[in-house]
């Protein structure tokens, strides 16, 4: 019976846009970003986007917060058992901090996180894990952790080395209010006639939009955690050309969009609480993506620990250019088609 | 100023896995599954999967329904002029269904559902869209749906033509209650023999395994309308190998895994409400993606209509199968670490 | 072994509030309103938003839907059998509803709405209900559907008579998108000097704290299809007020505040989808209930079917007021706490 | 204009039901509970399920956690600055102790979780309260620190005493995963023959019907954070007898039935984390409320602090027995009606 056989690599179409003027704490700097996606109107809109932040002096961007997540799950005879597990853990937590160096040069185990449902334990494990995303640097140290909790606690029984608690590829509130990945503010302020002339649209039209777009829509299609209007899409494309865990943008869409007026013009601003990416690991070794992450200069070996923020915060402010440049046209009736179509031919 | 660059394709390596053997309404077939992805262990993880439910006699697949989406967004002067506008845009729905038409050959309107916040009127138009993904189709038609209703209602003002109460690319309750993509239901009877020598696991504790992660852990989370350990994994790698809009896997992660005892066996369960594919449309005129379609036999121009069926169907069962692998590998201990690290060396 | 011991009455203290100047379809009034809470603070902050909406001009209300819901379960051997049962069923409404009105006078069958995940069906049965909020009456006629499908389709099983997809007294997106219940929209435009100098505070502020709290701080938080500050709060003294299953305020609080800017004033709205009430059935005997619904003109025989309808719209502008004068107080520091200790003392 | 009249008081009717046998870390005891509740079939229902637990030898309770949240919320002028705020306020923890300190005897900071979205400063103050349920205690404590805030921070401005990020009173996830009242676990094994002598079913039935109902039923609904069949009813009757801000029922219900098999018994449970109650502050001097507290021993001066947690262990263990009495009659095809009809009569 067949099980595997190799396949030509697929190709996804691919193009710089920019450049992206970033200003942040950790660099400030102009970049090309590769985007690589059959949705090809991305490109040009984004590059829209790209252009009205840049004449208006840049995207500020802010990292808020880095971390990566694992959650296992043992069970108790009762929860009064379990409420004493999950205190003696937490007492023990500079001996568990070890155990997870042990198992990673990279790996730190930075807090435990628990719930008790039942006579079930939740614990959400949160580490930091340098410049990889940090999915198997965390699943390592959780299994590490999870084998020394059952040597520990003979009444606790094994049930998973994940949990849907961390939680990886799933929708959930947790990941944004405990953090899970790399969070990501970006901000620009748009002069009105900049918006005027190159979104052809005013700054209140924007503001006016998002409210009832991204805020109201979301709020009642049951959206969880979200405010944008296609967030996945650029991420997706970034993701796919720097050799990320692509699935990653389904956490990585719930990002929230706030816009208001500052003076007379546009305060806008999207902020991504789980942007999930590395500069090595899986993937990273493939040729395309090495030349893409070196062309974004996030390949710096003397600057270990600091290449993935550097690439969260371009994939953060890409993020931006695509929102922008969409919120604009959806307050034009008629131009979004005319840009799809135009571009479809 | 630069704007946009051209850069050679993304190469992202592909398997076929498989065979898998399907029993539908619609076909019965055995077929070999493209997946694109930088994630390399979840080739022999997917395969391990197609091979117990081949071994179990084939995967049971049932398309339960088939629609796009798109949302538009007016307002009027209060909720009882917006209330007025609803009823009688309901009641020309037959005038509409023309003009529908009359933007396409293949888009369909099937349903107006219609929500009601203060003097805000949100639309959600359902249609039919042939072998297309529809996304451009439900944009065009909406757009000739806003016009009309703007020329016979002046009253009413366009604030968008996208409401995210449609809601693409977004996490969202309302896509799996009304309906978005195609609903696909896949199932198999594994039997206990097969558990223990393929899967080194028992029925029972994957049924427990299903309770206590997907079931609870997922609404511990904060998750919405989902239970499924990594659906967006495997659903991802399928649309990039077949040219897919692969942002839609936001919805398509929120399905389901339901699993219980069937006598001494395992009945196993992947229920994906919005899985988004088309056999046309961007992305399907490239290379290798024709090569995936026309092996997977998702192109047959005798069938115009079906394709897309089939490809869903064939989506959602290599879903089933990577989904069964990895909770059998979660119910023992050291097995994830054990296969990831030997994939990756 | 004791069961039950009778107890004296618990006294929850009551005022009424008002006069609260209504402008519905169904009637125009000025009614005054009982609340019953221990929430003593209630009183005076809602009759000042009474108070300033009276000014004002009134609150104009639009009722836009109202049914009572409960889903039932079943399950059948596989999916393709439960998808040809849903199909079946459905092909058989016009029956039952002939099933449904021989359970009761007041009850008719609107709508099915169905779910199939694995071989489960969830079936959401919709009712009008009269002027009862209508618990009872759909349970009994959806025990009647129930015992109709079991005997006509051999090869499904029962599995619940109530399957949490209904839903009631629970947090659900379910219940907003569908209906469940009465959905209400008060409006009113308070001009900007009774803003300043009632609620001491400007329309621009209202309209910026209601974005960065109700909207911003609700989605932050992972709620669902909600965005107010205490609709719950009026709710619950009106429900006791008036005899009703008091627990539904937990959907009764899953309610929207938009607001916006009309030229120099106030658009201020409150949306209820799911407002439960009736004026007959449990808790509308008692005494004191009588004289409420009496002294609201919800008690008229003359008018049946409509004194839930007016119940409801009065609930509904009895939030607004409590909502206003919230937020209003919220955009001055040291205001709400003022209040509250001059109430307390 | 009149504003505010006084009424006689609501008379809801009362029972008490019990003996329920209650085994917690913090005492033995057994108790009857009054339950206010129009719905007066809640009444034999309930005291069913306490009776069956009683035979079973007692609910054993574990009360997990204690504290009261209010969120605040600022807006610097951009991310960065917001970021830094949040790093300064975080090291001024011990002096914001002695602020809340100065507000309150019984108020203490626990925690302060911060959230920074576009340049807004969303923190969520948790305190502990004593046996206050802790609302106005935490609000004015807030006020205090919201005070300290502007004062020493001259770049944030004032937004919000209360931004919805607490959360009180409505739907969310954050109060679940972070904590908001008192988290208490309530468990019972029936033995298979009292499954069968008393609720009329098997331990399988139940075990079946909360997997199907309570978790996937409420996941399909678009529920968050919850599973139970209606712990609101009974929740609401214990807070209206005891004099709590009873519209709290809105989180209370967001709670999870756990169930399973152990050997042949039943293991049932009910997880509460979002109880809210109080033996002092408002309400508690009404007379009959008095009497109610007495009655269960909740009102021991010599036991300050510990009174509020017997409360909500009482409250918690009610509503296990509610829940298991409703869930055993819904495996019965017939019961439920029959039930509410005779008591209805």
């Amino acid at each position: 019976m067949a099980k595997l056989q190799e396949l030509s690599p697929a190709l996804i179409p691919q193009k710089l846009i920019g450049p992206i003027r970033i200003i942040a704490e950790e660099f400030s700097d102009e970049v090309m970003v590769p985007l690589a996606t059959f949705e090809t109107p991305l490109w040009p809109s984004t590059a829209r986007g790209a252009r009205v932040t840049y004449l208006a002096g840049g995207i500020t961007a802010t990292l808020v917060r880095d971390k990566m997540s694992r959650s296992i799950l043992l069970q108790a005879p009762d929860a009064r058992r379990a409420k004493f597990a999950i205190g003696d853990i937490n007492e023990n937590k500079k001996l568990l901090e070890t155990v997870v160096t042990s198992s990673s040069r990279f790996a730190n185990l930075l807090n435990i996180h628990s719930e008790l449902i039942a006579n079930l334990i939740y614990l959400r494990l949160e580490y930091s894990t340098g410049d990889a995303a940090g999915h198997n640097m965390a699943t390592l140290a959780s299994e590490k952790i999870v084998n020394w909790i059952l040597e520990n606690y003979d009444f606790l029984n094994y049930v998973s080395l994940s949990a849907n608690y961390c939680t990886d590829k799933k929708v959930s509130a947790i990941n944004g209010i405990l953090g899970r990945g790399k969070h990501v503010i970006t901000e620009v302020v748009i002069p009105r006639k900049l918006c005027s002339r190159y979104l052809k649209t005013t700054p209140e039209k924007i503001v006016d939009l998002n409210i009832k777009k991204n805020l109201l829509g979301t709020n009642l299609a049951g959206g969880i955690r979200t405010a944008n209007a296609h967030f996945a899409n650029i991420l997706l494309a970034v993701y796919l050309a720097t050799g990320q865990d692509a699935a990653n943008i389904v956490e990585g869409s719930q990002g929230i969009v706030h816009t208001e007026m500052k003076n007379d013009d546009l305060y806008f601003s999207a902020t991504l609480p789980n942007i999930i990416v590395g500069s090595v690991g899986n993937g990273k070794e493939v040729e395309f993506v090495k030349q893409n992450l070196n062309q974004l200069n996030c390949n710096d070996i003397d600057n270990t620990g600091k290449n993935a923020h550097r690439l969260a915060i371009i994939a953060a402010c890409a993020v931006l250019c695509g929102e922008l440049s969409l919120l604009a046209a959806l307050t034009n009736p008629g131009e979004l088609m005319k840009a799809h179509t135009r571009m479809e031919r």
